[in-house]
Order: C-alpha cells, then structure tokens, then sequence
C-alpha cells in the first residue's frame, strides 16, 4: 500500500520504518522537505536530524505534506497534537478525501509546561475536531495510547499480551487499520466504537504521563482484562 | 480498623460489606438515617432499598455522616462525586481532621446524558478539590478505576491480574489503604505520587465507560504491564 507518515519525528519516523519493512511504499510528509534535509541539530526531543535518520532508511522518500498525502492511500497523522489541524491543511483537503486518515496525535499542550495539559477532552477530542474539519476523510484513531516503539513492535513488553484501541466512524477503514495492526503484532484490538470514543483514549495520557514517572520508562502498555 | 463508608450506594454497601467480611467495625454514613431505612423503592441505579440491604447485614451500622465519621479511624468516601464535598462538609471537617479518607467517587456529571461528562478534569480533580476543602485529612484516591465487585474481589476477572492505583500526598496514608487494598485481593498496586495524579485515574472513567459499551459488561479491569 502507498502510505504517507505526516510528520518527522519519533512517531513518524517509526512508523515509516515500520510500514518500510512490511513492504509497504512510504513517503514521510513535512513542511518544506529542503529544510527538514538542511537540519544539522538534534530536534527538541533530542533525535538525531532527520537526514541522519534518512540516510539510514534510503527506501522511505521525504515530500512535502501535499505530495505526500496526493500520492497515498493511506495517510497516518504522526503530527504534533497541537499542528495536527495545520498540517493537514497543507497536505490539502482534496489529497485527503475518501482516505483513511489513522490519527496518532494526541491533544497534548506543552505551553504551560510538564506534565502538558490537554487543549481538548471530555467533550471533544482532537480526532473529532480532525474528522469534522475534512468530513470525507476516513478518520481511525489508534496507537494514541502507548510509546512509539510499541505501536510498531508490541511484543516487546510483556510478549505483546496488551490491549489496542480503534475508534472511527467508517467501518471498513477501521477493519483496514485492524489488518495493519495486526500486520505490526497487535492482537488484542479493541472496537471502541465511533470517532466520539477517541476522547477516552486520547483522555488515557494524563495517567500515561504519571505511569511514566512513576515507573521511569515508557515502555510499559494498557491492558484490559475480561 | 473502625471504617465509616460514606454513602448508600452499589460502592457504599460493597465496601461496607467487604470490609465488615475483613473484621473491621463499620458504619455507613447518610445524610439522614431516618429517611434512608424509610425508602422502599429501589434506588436510581436499580438497587433494593437500603433498609432490605442492612437486614442482611446486621453487622454494619448505619448514622448519620457525622456521627459515622466521628467513629471512625479511617473514612470511606462512596458517595457521587457531584455530592461529595458537601456529604463531607456535613461528616465535619472536625471529625474527619487528621484521618485517613479512601476517596472512591468520579467527578461525573450526569446532567447532559449519558456519556456523562467531567466537572472536573485534566487541570484538577474531585481528590484535589477534597484535599484543599479539608487540609488536614490525608486524602488517598483509589478504586475509582474499576466496578464496585472488582473493588473488593478483583480475582472475579482473570483472576486477579490486574492494576490498582493510589494517589496522594501522605506516604502513611498510601501505605495503610494499600495494605486494605492487599487485604482485598488487590495484587499489583501502583503509587503513581502525589494527589494531582489522581488526575490520571479520573480521566480513566471516559475509557471505562466506552470499555463497558464496546464489551457489553463492567467485568473488566485495567492491568498495566511492563
């Protein structure tokens, strides 16, 4: 499949690598592709530049959004919270439209400092405000609720016996998203049920951050027990 | 230990049953005892009248908020989480200075349908607003993650493997309501730190109520794995 990672940080980056090797044809979307290329420093989080990283994975080709999303079946949102909106709209509602969008971004606000509170919840959620913005857009939400490195290799805590959730309104589209979870380890997805459903998971995060310290790494996952 | 359990609901007489079954001494606490053995029509959840209730469990006592957390060495809060400070207003600050209070209840509002909304979220919570109302009372947030059954028989799911969390501000405190916690069956208990985490445990109850819709029964139960 033909997919295109918006976004160039960790999220991103694992999820190109990810779908790359499940022979799937990536392009990472950014802003301004020359000078995403052109950075030399480490990025906020302390990743090493995107060319670095590029040069290491040569079969994941970088656009800008537009091209990225024009050319994809399959878009995933691996934008920050906060220029999700933004950075769809640069990828361009008609590159976007009847496209299954999998949104991993979480509403998370950092202005006011850690832990971030969150600039949407309860009555919303970042997936509604996404699904309302394109309507044709065939938005799933999924992977919101655990580090990046589990979303592409579950079974690296606990052998993968963790719990997925999906949320959407689009039937087919989320059983599409359940076949590429899969295809990454996941076998415990959960059906939430409509895209109003991402607010529990996205609503998840505040106890993530506070599992995070208390455990000191983030690589521990959800399960729900039955 | 004597416990007063404040509140006459599905949580208020579970934790009073269960903790009667344990050997402690315990009184629910109402807001008018009078009228609550007069009710005789079940109650808005569905459950018989309390009357009907207290007969089969002769051994738990039942007074008025004060009176009941005047008694006690540890306080219970099951009540609604809309209703709480003021149930506890009434339980006294007096009587319930310096004591241990398991705060139990959700800050859900009902009022705009179901799903119930926050009233409080994210940059607050119910525990916090408990904890500044009454600053001397050593407030533990904890339970509110699961079904009153699994509250105190959480081996009804999967036998037990699950998470239960504490949050708050006094290590004593955490340390007596975790060993009632192990006395109930409760195996993997998570101190996430101070009250504000409590923050993250209210913010389960959206998932948890779309758990509930998604699988068509409350017998479930998070479990953190790492």
């Amino acid at each position: 499949m033909k997919i295109a990672v918006l976004g160039t940080g960790t999220v991103g980056r694992t999820m190109a690598s990810a779908f790359g090797k499940l022979g799937h044809e990536v392009t990472v979307g950014t802003r301004d592709p020359s000078s995403t290329m052109a950075r030399t420093d480490p990025d906020a989080m302390g990743n090493p530049p995107y060319s670095a990283w590029a040069r290491e994975h040569p079969e994941v080709a970088l656009a800008a959004f537009a091209e990225a999303a024009r050319g994809a079946e399959l878009v995933v949102n691996a934008t920050s919270g906060a220029s999700s909106i933004t950075a769809l709209e640069a990828a361009g509602a008609d590159n976007l439209a009847g496209k299954i969008l999998l949104d991993i971004a979480n509403p998370l606000d950092f202005s006011r400092g850690m832990p971030p509170s969150m600039f949407v919840k309860d009555t919303d959620s970042l997936a509604e405000q996404i699904q309302r913005s394109f309507p044709t857009v065939r938005v799933v939400k999924a992977l919101n609720t655990m580090t990046a490195a589990l979303m592409v290799d579950p079974e690296l805590v606990s052998g993968g016996d963790s719990t997925t959730f999906v949320s959407g309104d689009d039937q087919p589209a989320k059983k599409t998203v359940t076949e590429l979870l899969s295809a990454l380890g996941h076998r415990d997805i959960i059906d939430l049920g409509d895209i109003t459903t991402a607010r529990g998971t996205e609503m998840l995060l505040p106890i993530w951050l506070r599992l995070m310290g208390a455990l000191g790494t983030p690589m521990f996952n959800f399960k729900i027990v039955r």
